[in-house]
């Protein structure tokens, strides 16, 4: 069994908002608090930290604090790069002084990554790209995506840089849309230190095969991280893992497996109307059971029906364990 | 040319918020204001209102004279049905106590449509539905939507009520998802004052024919309200009209023509990055523009099409109007 | 455990062809070998057979004798509403003498329903609706399906008659093509013995929640069949049940006790590239396994987590069942 | 005005099939009638051939007459790798001797394409790639579809490749699926001689910004020809041009002045419900009709729009030259 280590976005412990219920699903949450929900799951070891901190005056020691003691460790630091003021893009709005300003958050996020010995700087440009056709320059959305992030990441050669793709929301067209997209900006930067987080919510999402698009982006040698959610893959719903595609679940777990994935696993949920911590601890439970079914799995049997690209044999496989019946394997 | 008029939903002019912009797009905008800047459309002359309304302590008089200096009617009154409170449910929410608060909500909006001279009551359940396989008991889904809404509506046989389905959002799975669907749950109501409040937008994104569906729930009787807006299809964008459907807006702008439809029609825009009164103000100019369109419209050409289903002789009457060149019909 | 008599659309042990592989997927194969086929998997027990049959000559008596031969018993008769003749619909084709053949085809499979001794005569008009933006008067093609499948229906008041709805294909707009539609045409037939046809996979396809549309249509005691199946909810893939939707599959079937559904069920499948013996097999084992966790299934837990919407303890009952480990439990 | 030269799909013009009109939607077509029928368009001066060629016997001097007659020249040979021996994949087929039966027929492609002085061989390898969850194994998936690619390309580097990506059909997952992904391929195979055909239809599907895409892969200097056609973003419905996308069209058009395609634009349409010689001309009639467009259009007045990423000032430039009225352009 993969005995892999846990750890979440830290925005699923706090408040959430959207258009229609403007007064909120719950009460404000500062980051200090935050931390301490997730250290009361029980089996959060790091956090992906969003940084201005929220809560007034929050400062960085105290932080520090709290991390440590809850015994969690920050494990990137992500700067909110889709604010008001970025509302018509971070590193491609039209405007050179608010992509300046981009760039200088991204810094300012280095910073405090290094403070909270954090291990990556996590870039999503949730406001860069556009909404409706012919409102922008597409060749230069792309240069400037490339350019800025490309600033940032050479200002400090020494930290490790991820983007987090999605094919939309805020925006209706966001421009990370998708692994192979991602990959090919990344080339176009030019630097060796800025991978992929992949999330495997948005590969659904991307409507890409998650189990196929991991092990590309991996092959490359640009895969930073793994967070982990659900959705109905129409929509980035950041739900309980495993609750909708729990056949696909497994299959992505498996092929971590096969690109030797040392963890750790983030959550990364918007449990709206849940508790935040129960949300998390359903989904740990679900991905260690899942690991659990992987650790049964009949792996010979499942390459042979693979070489034979036989679909049949290859799910009976899978639904024998999920099933646990033998059952299946009777018939065979 | 039909000489529509128009209006809009007042929250096109508020403030806009969503998960990730959690310090809003622009700044807060009290029912008052709202109604000063439709007015400066020009073209705005019907507000469907939201209750309770925005602003602190903004009273029934003031609303009603801000209405009468701006030369705008309230066409509709739309209870907030989905605020915290609501987070799982308002006419369905498991609790009957929160249930209850729902139909007193929608009691208060018929008192307050009333001293407004507003049309119609307009129920938006956005919380009504469910997020996971298994969360709920779908029968007494159907059940407490029915009798919430039949509720109310029996309270005062003197008003209108009309329902506007979506598919989804905020809930993954809105129960008034679709004009079908909608259409059996009116029935199941029993009574003769609810009927559907028909967005455009809504029916884009629920996968229908919008041309064909407004003319299903029209020769039910159960036509209310018209709202236009566009999409992508996928999620609810509520951007100007025509922008991205635009042979689509036209061939229902051509629908309302054959089912006689009088007006108003409301915009229903979220112009999270642009100017709320310049994006009516595109909206009005397309309309208006599609309508001079139709009044072109060769309908015994289009009628001959239609009677052979010849989807190419259809699309050069619509597309010569379009392209306006002749060219088409030279060719035939 | 619900001990369902199983059976299969006929189509599925014949011969596939797509618009690609035009030398077909494999050789052909007539409706007397295809009832042997069927046989062989050894627990189809009724068959949907297509009229006219495959193969030159086939007469009914030998259907009839290869039937009782096998074991088999005719669950429905599906006329091929949908050849070349019918390829700008059936029912609701511009022209009154191919609507006429369309009644004239449905009255012919009444006949052979009735020396088959089946239970029901199927209408899948796949032809019926269009391609383009304004190819159709929407009204007259509603009038005309109400009016064709009614007139079939009123010819023999002792036949039940079903409607199988699919969103698309071979129409990129089908007429049929929800539940909740269907019902409403249904309604304005005005008579008794039309039902519908509730397959799984094009309930998945038409992005409805299969569990509570199965119940939506039972209970207005319009629920004639059950097909199963699975798709990637974007095009009728027609695959072995629950390989990728395996949670809303145990979901559905939890739906059927519910209903008190006393079977059968039969498969619809289109297995291209796969054994159609052992693609129905393996449909039939994931069944019955499925039937045994819901056996398992708490029903106590279920509905209490239901009657508060609470979603993960919901998920939990289900995840638990199927990922066998005890674990989940452990933990509440 | 770009003057495009024009061309199409020689499938257009020959029989189309689908899994239920098993009868087909039409006779017969071999090569040589097809050309012929591609003729009578009166604008299409360029085809992409199938091979093998449609009709017992057909011999490529009969070919190669039939195009001189007509006055057409082969711009493409498409090998047929979908046909029933390669359903399990050509150059990922499981089988080695059928992966060599793949390349065997790319090479002969070769041999064709010279001898009918075709610029370039097109793959469109619609069987390669996966039906079910666990199915396949992802990475031999890729080796196998770039070594198989890169084998034939290496055996003739004078001669020019093309790959053209569909997301699925007849596969439910083709390996090909988007612009970005077959990028990374070819970059993974190493030669000079292999790029895109641009599918407009395709990248739709794709849920790409054709606009956009098209761009990316010009950029990289991988664009070798490009198809046009329109669909419903669902499913491949190869539409006349424009008649649902009509926007979306006109900026794909724009997009190819920008990066100064000199064509030819390819029809690739199933017209199969209408006469293909008709539904071709009404493409052409329409892709001029908006080359006229787009030569009214104001390019600083958009430059400037999308400078400031300002969707609406954008929008009304475009929907001002598509609504003719001048309406717009008064108001601002």
């Amino acid at each position: 069994m993969a005995n892999y280590e846990f750890g979440a976005g830290i925005w699923m412990f706090q408040q959430f908002i959207d258009r229609y219920a403007t007064d909120a699903y719950g009460p404000e949450v500062d980051t200090i608090k935050a931390i301490e929900k997730a250290a009361e799951v029980g089996d959060i070891r790091v956090l992906d930290i969003n940084y201005p901190f929220a809560g007034d005056g929050v400062t960085v020691a105290e932080v520090r604090e709290a991390l440590k003691r809850t015994g969690i460790r920050a494990q990137a630091i992500t700067p909110h790069l889709y604010m008001r003021e970025f509302q018509l893009g971070s590193f491609t709005h039209p405007d050179p002084k608010i992509r300046q300003k981009a760039i200088d958050l991204g810094t300012k996020a280095i910073e405090i990554a290094h403070e909270l010995d954090a291990r990556y700087v996590k870039f999503w440009p949730g406001q860069d790209g556009f909404d409706y056709p012919f409102q922008v320059d597409y060749q230069r959305l792309w240069d400037n995506s490339v350019e800025g992030i490309r600033s940032v990441a050479q200002s400090d050669p020494s930290m490790q840089f991820a983007i987090e793709y999605k094919a939309k929301e805020p925006r209706s067209h966001m421009f990370f849309n998708s692994s192979a997209r991602t990959l090919l900006a990344i080339e176009d930067m030019g630097v060796d230190n800025v991978g992929i987080v992949f999330d495997l919510g948005h590969s659904f999402f991307a409507k890409e095969t998650p189990a196929e698009a991991v092990q590309l982006v991996a092959r490359r040698g640009k895969l930073v991280s793994i967070e982990l959610n659900d959705n109905w893959r129409e929509w980035d719903d950041d739900m309980a893992v495993g609750t909708v595609h729990l056949i696909e679940t497994l299959e992505f777990l498996a092929a971590l497996r096969t690109i030797q994935w040392q963890g750790p696993l983030l959550l990364d949920q918007f449990p709206f109307r849940e508790n935040s911590v129960e949300a998390a601890r359903s989904s740990i439970l679900t991905i260690r059971a899942l690991e659990r079914v992987l650790d049964r799995l009949d792996l010979n049997a499942l390459a042979a029906a693979q070489g034979r690209h036989d679909a049949l044999a290859a799910q009976r496989v899978v639904l024998d364990l999920l099933l646990g019946t033998g059952l299946v394997k009777d018939h065979d």
